[in-house]
This record gives C-alpha cells, structure tokens and sequence, in this order.
C-alpha cells in the first residue's frame, strides 16, 4: 500500500500531526488515530491548552499497587477494562505498560514500575498486555530501556554492562515481547552507554527485532528524538509528538541524498500504517463505570501489603472498637502520583468515609499534620488510632531525594503512638518509605501505596477483614537509604550514571551483601497463617502443599528463587524464577505447582554473545518471601553444549581444564622438562608450583621465557589442534 | 648519539638481551645494564634455571608493613639503603615501588602495595624512590596502571570510569611522577577499558608525559608487551624480557613500511640509551648488612599496628612473667610473600629466640597448629601466652578466595583463650585477615604484617616495649568480606572487571554506606595515649596541639580528612589529604602543623577534561584514625574558574543556573507567557510547576511543544548570545 506513497508520505507518516495523533494519508486512506497517556487509566487531553489534565476515566491502580497483587490474572483484568475504556475514548494505542526496573527506591517515576525483579516484572505486564490488546487497543511497552530515573532523564547515559542490560533491565522487555507482542514499543529518552535510545540500532533493531522478534511500531517517547534521520536508520518508527516539518523533510532530503536507504523510511512507514490500519479494526463501545470502580477497588484490596501485626489488632471489629482517624491522607486520599499518568478519575473513594461505613462504633477525625495536638486527644479517647501518612510528592520529572517520611508525618505518628498503644499506621507512597526509625513504636502497619481511585474503600476492606491481604512486596524497604544497592551511584552526574551494583539490583544486592533489612522482597502478611509441606516434583517443576492454619480464608503467594552454588559467574544468592498466587480457604491445603522456565535459568554470557544454561545442581527455595525460605531442593539441569575455543591468547590454565587442550600441552610441557636441560623453560616445566604460578598466563607470551616451545608456527598447530 | 644508530640497532635497543638486562650496542659505546626485581630488596638472580632465587640480600619489610609506619622518612631511608645494596649487586633499576591500590583485600600482591588510598601512597612511595635515586640508581614505579588482582592478570580488562581512574588508580602514580621523577614507569599487564596497557597512547604518552611531565623510560612488565609495535606506537620504551628477535624484526619492518613512526622508534632507543649512560655513572661500593639489618628491624618495629590492648596487657615485663610462645609462626617466621619480590634474606629473626632473649621468666614453646594440646597446657601453666597466627600463603599470580584464618590457626586461638586470659595473638599476613570471629576471646592482639628478615626482633621489641607501637593500618579490616566495596565485582569473569564500586574504594565506600568495620582506615593503638587540643591555622594549614598524656614516650600519627558538604559531585564522606608522625615525649605537647595540598582537593571533571578545585566551605576533620576524629574545622577555599557553555542540548535547569542564560531565557518565557493566547508553550510558560517538570529538558528539545520559540536560527541565536 505505501508503494504508492511518496517519500514525503511516508516521512510524514512518521512523525505525529499532533500532540496526540498520528498523521494521516488521505489518499491512501490512512486516517489518523489517537494514542494517549496511561498505564493505570485512559488519559485523553480535555482542553488545548493543558498537555496533563485529561477527561474522566477510572483510575485504577498505579503500577506500585497492581504489582504488589502478584497476580498476572488480576492485571490481565485491568488491562481488559482499560482496553474497554480505550474504545469508549476512541484511543488506538494506550501508553503503557511501564516495565523499567526500580534501580533506586528514590526513582521518580517508581510508582509507574513494578518491580525490582525482571521476571515477576515480566509475567504481570505481560498479562496487562494480553488483556489490553485483547480488546483491539494496543499496547505500548515502555520505556526500552534503561529509563530507572528522571534526574535529567533526557540526556542521562546509563553506563551498564551487557550481562547486567540483558539479564536484569532488558528481560522483561524480553518476556513481553516475546509473549505478548505488544503493537508498540516505547523507546526512551535517556542514553545508554552514550547512545540514545532513540538512536540505538542495535537496541531497536539488532536486540528487539532481530533477536526477540518484535513484530510491532517502535514509537519514541515525547520528545525523545534527537535526529529523525539517525532515529529512522536505528529503527524508530514514529516520532512524537508532531508536527515535525523540518525533521519530515530532513528524512525526504536523506533518502534523496542517499545517506539514508529509501527501505529504511519505508518500512517505517508501513509499520505506521499496519498500526492505523490494525486498530482500524476496533469496535467502539462504552463502558460500565461501576464496574470498572469496582475493579479497581478490588485490585487495590488485593494490593495492600500488611507490614506488621502484632498481637492481631487487625482486622478491626465492625462494633464496639471507638476509632480516630488520623492525617489529611484518611479524608483527601493521596492515590497517584504525577506526570503523564494522572488520571481525573470518575469518582473517588476517601478512607475516612469507608471507615465510618464499615463498623457502629464511633469514628473520630483530625488533619493532624500541622497540629498534631488533636489529634492526639482523639487518639487517647480511641480503643483505637489509625494514621494516615505517607509521601507528599512522587512525580514524573523529578527524582526524591530521601526516604523518609516528611517530619510532621514522623511526629503524628510518635505523638500517637505515645498515647494509643493501639496505633495502625496506614502509609500512601509510590515508592519506598523508611520505617526503621518508628516501626517499634507501633504494632501494626499497612502498607497502602498509591491506589488509585477505590482506595479508600480498599483500605476500609483490609483494616475491617473484608479482605485478607495478600499484597507482597515488589521491592526491598531497607533499614537506611546507604544499604541500598544503588546508593553510591544514583542519580549520576555530568550526564553519566554508571549501574555500578551491575547485576546486583535491590533484594540480589542486599542478599549478596548479608545486609539486613527492614523487609523483605516478597514479604507480606495475612490475617491467616500459612505452612508449607515437604517438596515433590522433578525437573523444572516444584509442587508444595501449603495448608492454611488459620481461621480466615487467605491467599498465599509461594514463591521459587533459584541459585547455581559453585556457577562459573557470579551469580545473585538468589534469584526469583517463579510464583503462584493461591487461594486458600481456612483449614485446607491446596498443592501448590509451580514451573521454572529453563530460559530463566540463564546467564548471558559476554564471551559467546548469547544466553547460557550452565550445567549444574540448581537449588531451589520454595519460601513465603526472599528471605522466608520453608523448603529447599536441588534439580539437576542440564546444560547448553559450550565450548569457547582454544587460542594463542587462552591462558595455561584455559588449555589445562580443556581436555584436548590438555593433553597437547602436556606432551609438550613434558618433553621440555625432558629435553631442554637446565635452560628456565625446563627447570620451570618440572616445578608444578611454577605451572600453577603461570595458570593465568596467555600461552603465547610463554615466548618470554627461553626454550618456549609455543612460538610461531608451532603454536599455531597447536591451536589448531586443539581445535580440530 | 642514536642518530648514529641503524634502524635494527634502535630496535635491539628497545628490547632486553636477556631476563635481566638491556641490550647493549658496543659500536654506541652502551654496555648492558642489570633491571631486577625489588621492591623490599634487590632480587639478584642466582642460578640459570630458577627464575626466583636471589643472592643474599636485605629483606626489607614489605610494602604492606614499611606502609603502616606511615612515615615518609623511614621510606626514603629504605630507599637509600637499597640503592646501596643496588649499587653493591651492580643492579642498574630495582623494580619498584608498587603502588596500586589495594582494591580488594583479596589481593593476591597487596603484600607489595601501600594502602587503600592513593594519598598515603603517593607521600611513601615519594620519598622510597628519592632515597633509591639519591644513590645513582634508577626506580620503577609499577604496574601502571590498575594492576589490582591477580587473577587474569595478563589480560583481564579493569573497567574503570575516568573520574574515578584519575582520582584513585592513577592518583599515586601522579604524585610519585611528578614529585620523584622515578627513572623509569613500568606498565602493567591487564588492558585498561580493553586497551591493554603496555599498548595504551592515552596512558603512557598523553597522561604520563603530555599531562606529568615524565622524563624517564616506560620498560614493560615481564612478558607484558603482546605486539612491539603497537607497544612503540604507544610510548613504550622497553619491552622486557629478552631477547625478542621477532620483535624487534617486527619493529624495522614496521618502521620501513611506514606503518610505524621512525621518530617514535628512535626516541625510545634513545630513552633506553639515556637510561643506560645515566646508570653508568653510579658508584659502585658495598653495603653494611648488619647496618642494614638494624634498619628492617627499625622499620618493622615501626610497622607493627598494635590493634587490641585490654587492661594494658602489653607490654610484657622483662622478668616474672612466665610466657608460652605458641605456634610455628614464631619459630619459623612467615616473613615475606611469594612470587617475583622473594628474597633470600642476608640472616633471618625468629620471634622465639628474640622472645627468650628478652625476658628472664620461663619461656615455652609449642608449634600449636597441628595439635593445639601440648599448647594448651603450655598456655594453662604459663602467666601469658602468645599465639603466633596468619595466612598461609600468599603470592603474585595468584587471588586469596577468603580472608579467614585457616582452621587449625582459629582453633589454636579458641583452645589457648579458653584457658588463659592473658592471651595475645600475633598476626603474619600480607594483608587484611577478618577478627570479628574471635577477637573478643582475648584482650592482646599485635598486627605483625609480614616483616622481612627482622620482623621476629621487632616483634620483641614491642612485646617488651622497647618500641611503643605506632603502626597505623592502612587498609579497613572489615568485618565481613561480603562488606567490602569490591566484594560484588571481585575478580570479574570472561576478561573482564567491573570497578562497581567506583571512587568508593577502601574506608571511602565502608563511610559511605556507613558500614561497621572491625578495625578502621589509620587506626593503631599506643602504650601511651594522646589528647588533642583546638585546631589554629588557617586556610590549608592546620595547626593541633597533641599531648602524650601517658607515662611512655609515643609517636602519634594525626591525620586530616576532608569533605565537601554539598558538593555538586558525588564524594567520598572523608578522605586523607595529610598527615603526620610525630614523637611526643611522656608528658609533652607538640604542635603539629599539618598542610593540605590545594591540588589535592581537586576532583576530576569529566565534563571538562581536568581537574576542578570546587568552591566551598571544606570540612577538614583531625584525627587519630578515619573513624576517631577528636577535632573539625570548616576552611573555605575559593575554587577554580568553571563555565560549561551552554549549548542547544543544556537543559532547561541549567539555562536558569546561568546567570546570563536565565536573563535570555527569562524574557523568552514572559513573552511566550503574554503572547501566544492558549497554546501549549503559553501555558506552560505561565505555570512555574510546569516550569520546574521541564528543568531536565533540552532546550532544543521544546520544539516539541506547539509555539516554542527555541528552534532553528531563533535557538542558535540564543546561544551564541548566551556565550559570547
């Protein structure tokens, strides 16, 4: 079809006609189509002037919560229901989901991720997804790759070695693309390794195309672009936003002078078309806005991580337990963060309200951040306390620069605590907060992140035991901000950040290093308890009973880490490589089956420029969280056929522990321990502590040494030998 | 005088006639020379077939130790001693000193190296090549650069950034260049950001002479050099050893091809014939050993680090003590490490004999490791007992993979501190041993290093007190490996090491992280004590009364730490930038006057391509270790002149950081403001929220908002005019 476009057709085809749309080719009949800001909520720009504020949708749960479910179906879900909203708001693509890794818990746009882990990251988006697309509205896997901050996000070279790129910030763009195929791919803004994004060819068209085999439209961030030309020969496909008349012809002028192959815009070009023409397709339709609040609520209930309950305060009793009710958070919810994924939403529930829906007895209230005066009257009259605190501000554009929780968040709590031994912190973040500083001043603390518009109520589920929570943690809440893994290298600067941790990204760092923890990766607690049974299964597959012991209903997430003891390259302690969230009525057991995929089991090796399963006696541990192990196992796997051959630059050592190798230079060390005298070559020979002193030596340079044979031609048919 | 010489002679000239000597060219009058290894003595080759046994010699303490007097003056004495024995032994270049970082305490040559920080290395290493220099023979400074491991020595690439190559790895060097003008520089083995370093321009030319000003010779490691030509190409003078008939061939062909500069073969023949006419001009003489004996014992006694006394335990009384001496160590002294540095030593002290000559009470002696019982009941019948304890074994070629005592070593310590209170254990390592697992089980512990041939004397004479101790450490013992800054990317794999931990090396990343250390940066326990009074001076000179406020004479070793709060670069909390050894007689007060080197403050901007001194309040921070600061005061130093042009692709924060940017990009912003009704760029140019989420946006990037007024000529008007 774009054999009858022109080259200036197919330049703007390219680029945005607006802020929110593509360009469209009358005469071909291409019309335009719109894509908009997600990912936990359709924002469709409600006035001209104003890029951020945006017509009403649902705004679900920012990626910091529906993480936290662990549940791949619930996500599947949303996707589902955002997809419905799409083509009720006429909106093609959706830009979302958001996979980069939270490097750094001070990550800006860390309540748009979801995890410290690539593949738990994987298997949820991946999910989202499937249920997005799977209403005729694309999908638009972002921010490839590397985009883990926002201090100066636009230029930023993050400075990461390949294994830690392609096992940790590139794998779950892997698994997604792989099995999902998203209509899009976002690229980011940043660099990498000194390259944009925008302008990386072997990111956009060596890895995702030639090795995933990402069949979709590479779409750049907003703004992104540096160079239209450059970004069309690395493989961008459409520059947004536009219009970009000048870029438009810089591209007509390129493929006219010859610097940039004619095939090139035009393949890109057709993806811009295969794109309009595929969500052409689409039906329109509306959406149940009660249902989808509904959703979201539920999805939010499922999200909240229980971080302590001593004694069992919690669930709270619907009567005869008198509460206050603390922080301007209860009464003006904090449920998402800024930035392009703000969402006005269709309605919003406050957890002051659903309290006092939920129990007979007498709630009381106070703002409490700037006078906690009241507040602590309230709490000493109260059977019981709940405070509401949390961070003020976690915005697209700006990194934080602590962990803590603001100074008067820090007193409301102390100063109530102090009179209620009954106090409940209830905490609204998108990020990680600290607690090690107050946590042993109160029994119970619910973990709330920012959830959306339904988290009021959500809140009001958990604290009242409407719903059991079996949120977990996606990411490491340390004991200070200095233990994190990242902390000497973030945010960079002078234009590099150097992932200096490398493969070691949160719980592998802080378990590589012994450092403790306030909690775990993978922690979370329920109102029931949870015991775990002997493990069966054989291979790749780990079956577990677990029983619930409790007398509540609950779900538990049973989780399988990985670890290679004694593997040639360095590995994490260990590694997430599967989970399973289950449902688990009170009294039963339920034989939990969970599958590790060989391809997870993986390194990449820099040497062979591909992955590798190494051989070897793999343990798995079966636990509650990273570091709540209840079973361990060891499953031998096989593995990938490697051999990197032999050369005049391989070590002694190297041809030693290779068996041919070997026995070459064997032979040959031992006739010149037989024949060369007392010249060093010989005496050397003879000494097997010499040898050993030599392991590391390239073969070739034992020329320095007198009477070497490995020199010229002799070496040469060695290593061809050795190689035969 | 080479102008003399044909092109093959020059070539000859740049390679060695044998392992340990120049070529000579008899037609250009140059005799041969001798090179041999150092550097805590001259290493003279006995036999023909045993590339490690010496003719007797001096065993000077090693680095490790002769490092922790932290006196400058005793170095440039050891200096002056070896270029006697240099002179003695006709050796024309002693190879040494190493002055690379000890990165890792696993190091398997930190035995040969100074200290985790390149200051204190810088100021030792200084004036031990003064000392050797003064006599007519010629230094090596080594392995330049970042030859931080053994393990894939020869071709391991140490990847490093460049800020933290220049402030940490090459910091040294630097000093020692520009301060002692060593004769000649010797390149390391590994590639350096995949260069190798033996074919490194950047390193060996523009760093070491462009920026230095070196004046001397480059000679390679020992089989260090992989292709002569591109060795010569990148300003390496000497390729040792030899002969190397191939190469030098290589080289002529090189040069009559033109592939190679003529010019650059010639100045580095005529570099080595400088070297070699320079070395012909020492005297010859003898050396006094017994002289040069007293002197090891001197510096050993000065090495020593005292690193637990309990109840003044130590030192021992001369008579009515009865005492067990425990452990082979005291017997048969582990006194120096393996590899190229070995030396046969001129006589040989053992702490047992120098033990018993130092006290009239009864002395034991039991060999301990292998069967603790007899020790046991020695160390049960006796006053005191001494355990004697260390590593094994450690050498060039080859990492530790713990730093734990060996088993049979921890158990003696276990077994004779269960029966004997008054247990003081004795440490012979070459480098950092873990004490967390038992130091609590005795109330003694001496860090003996390894000493050289007199270490056994000086061990007595602290026992005793006839030195009072004033070793300093210099390298943290941390309290777990898993600790240590290097620990996650130590030794790297597949030829390559990640430097992860950046500028954090040693005390810097254990601060940083605020990381509990066993035994701190400069720590060092005296028989005496010493207060501190208020700090005077001004500007980079501190002046601190210290007084000895105990009954034995002492020496004090005070130390300046700087940081600079709220600098715009990341920085290390503390780090040494002077100190100094002082005696303080029983009951004396000195002013210790201490002067910090502008330059020293400097940190490298990557941006700019040299060193900035920043503007500020420096914080300088005395103390008797890096974790014992009794004294801070604030200087402020007026820094270097810094403007980074702004260009097209400085973001928005930085146009406003700049006074004449902000004045232009003010106005833009107001008329954009007033005049372009509802569009976008008017909207946001009216909304300072707006204003401050675009901070890290390229200028040039806002083309994307519709009414930007920072494109084409209108953008590059704006900055030429902000620069001009």
């Amino acid at each position: 079809m774009t054999s009858e476009l022109s080259v200036a057709d197919q330049a703007a085809l390219t680029s945005g006609s607006d802020f929110w749309h593509t360009t469209g080719v009358e005469s071909a009949g291409l019309p335009v189509i719109t894509v908009t800001d997600g990912p936990h909520g359709v924002r469709v720009q409600a006035s001209e002037g104003d890029l951020l504020a945006g017509v009403p949708a649902t705004c679900f749960p920012p990626a910091v919560a529906s993480a936290s479910t662990w549940d791949p179906e619930l996500l599947r879900r949303m996707g589902e229901a955002l997809g419905d909203e799409c083509r009720a708001m006429d909106v093609a693509v959706l830009l979302g989901p958001g996979v980069n890794l939270k490097r750094s818990p001070l990550g800006g746009r860390n309540f748009e991720y979801f995890s410290e882990d690539p593949i738990l990251t994987g298997a949820l988006a991946t999910e989202w997804v499937r249920g997005l697309q799977s209403k005729g509205v694309g999908a638009s896997l972002k921010h490839f790759a590397v985009n883990n901050q926002e201090t100066d996000r636009m230029r930023i070279s993050a400075d990461v070695d390949e294994r830690t790129l392609r096992e940790m910030y590139l794998r779950a763009f892997h698994r997604v693309v792989t099995k999902a195929q998203p209509w899009t791919v976002m690229c980011a803004y940043n660099r990498i390794n000194g390259v944009y994004a925008s302008q990386n060819r072997w990111l956009l068209t060596d890895v995702l195309r030639g090795e995933w085999g990402f069949e979709g439209l590479v779409v750049s961030d907003w703004g992104a672009v540096v160079d239209r030309v450059a970004a069309v020969r690395a493989g961008l496909d459409l520059a947004m936003p536009g219009p970009d008349a000048t870029g438009d012809r810089a591209l007509v002028e390129a493929v006219e002078a010859g610097t940039l192959d004619g095939a090139a815009l035009r393949t890109s070009a057709e993806r811009v078309r295969d794109l309009i023409v595929k969500a052409g397709k689409r039906e329109t339709g509306s959406y149940d806005a009660a249902a989808h609040h509904a959703l979201a609520r539920e999805i939010a209930g499922r999200a909240i991580v229980l971080l302590k309950n001593d004694g069992g305060l919690l669930p709270l009793r619907a009567e005869g337990q008198t509460i206050a009710v603390l922080g301007e958070f209860a009464r003006t919810p904090r449920y998402q963060g800024g930035g392009s994924s703000q969402i006005t939403p269709t309605r919003l529930d406050d957890a002051l309200t659903q309290i006092q829906a939920s129990t007979s007895a007498a709630v009381t209230f106070a703002a409490g951040y700037d006078d906690p005066a009241e507040a602590v009257e309230l709490a000493r009259a109260s059977d019981v306390a709940l405070v509401f605190v949390g961070s003020v501000h976690e915005t697209e554009g700006a990194d934080r620069d602590s962990l803590d929780l603001p100074a008067e968040h820090l007193a409301l709590i102390e100063q109530v605590a102090a009179v209620n031994p009954n106090t409940v912190v209830v905490l609204s973040n998108g990020a990680v907060l600290l607690t090690s500083g107050w946590e042993s001043q109160v029994p119970a603390i619910v973990e709330g992140w920012l959830l959306g518009q339904a988290g009021g109520s959500a809140i009001a589920d958990v604290l009242f035991g409407r719903v059991n929570p079996s949120g977990r943690l996606t990411e490491t809440i340390p004991v200070k901000l200095a233990d994190h893994p990242s902390y000497l290298d973030f945010p960079g600067e002078h234009g590099h950040v150097r992932y200096g941790e490398g493969l070691h990204v949160g719980y592998r760092g802080f378990d590589a290093r012994e450092t403790p923890v306030a909690y775990p990766f993978g922690f979370g607690l329920s109102y029931t308890t949870f015991s775990y049974g002997s493990v069966a299964g054989d291979g790749l597959e780990v079956r577990v009973p677990v029983t619930n012991t409790g007398s509540a209903d609950g779900r538990e997430v049973v989780q399988v880490y990985a670890s290679l003891p004694g593997s040639k390259v360095r590995r994490a302690p260990r590694e997430l490589k599967a989970f399973a969230n289950v449902a688990i009525a009170a009294g039963e057991t339920v034989e939990v089956v969970l599958h590790v995929d060989r391809d997870d089991l993986a390194y990449w090796d820099t040497r062979l420029g591909r992955w590798v399963v190494e051989d070897g006696d793999y343990v798995f541990e079966v636990g509650a969280s990273s570091r709540d192990i209840r079973a361990t196992v060891t499953r031998h796997v096989d593995g990938d056929e490697v051999r990197v051959p032999l050369t005049a630059d391989s070590s002694v050592g190297e041809w030693f522990a290779d068996p041919r190798g070997a026995a070459l230079l064997g032979e040959l060390f031992a006739a010149a321990a037989a024949g060369a005298g007392d010249s060093t070559m010989a005496a050397m020979a003879s000494d097997p502590g010499m040898l050993m002193m030599l392991n590391s030596l390239p073969l070739s340079r034992m020329a320095m040494f007198p009477g070497s044979p490995f020199t010229g031609d002799a070496l040469a048919g060695l290593v061809k030998a050795a190689n035969d």
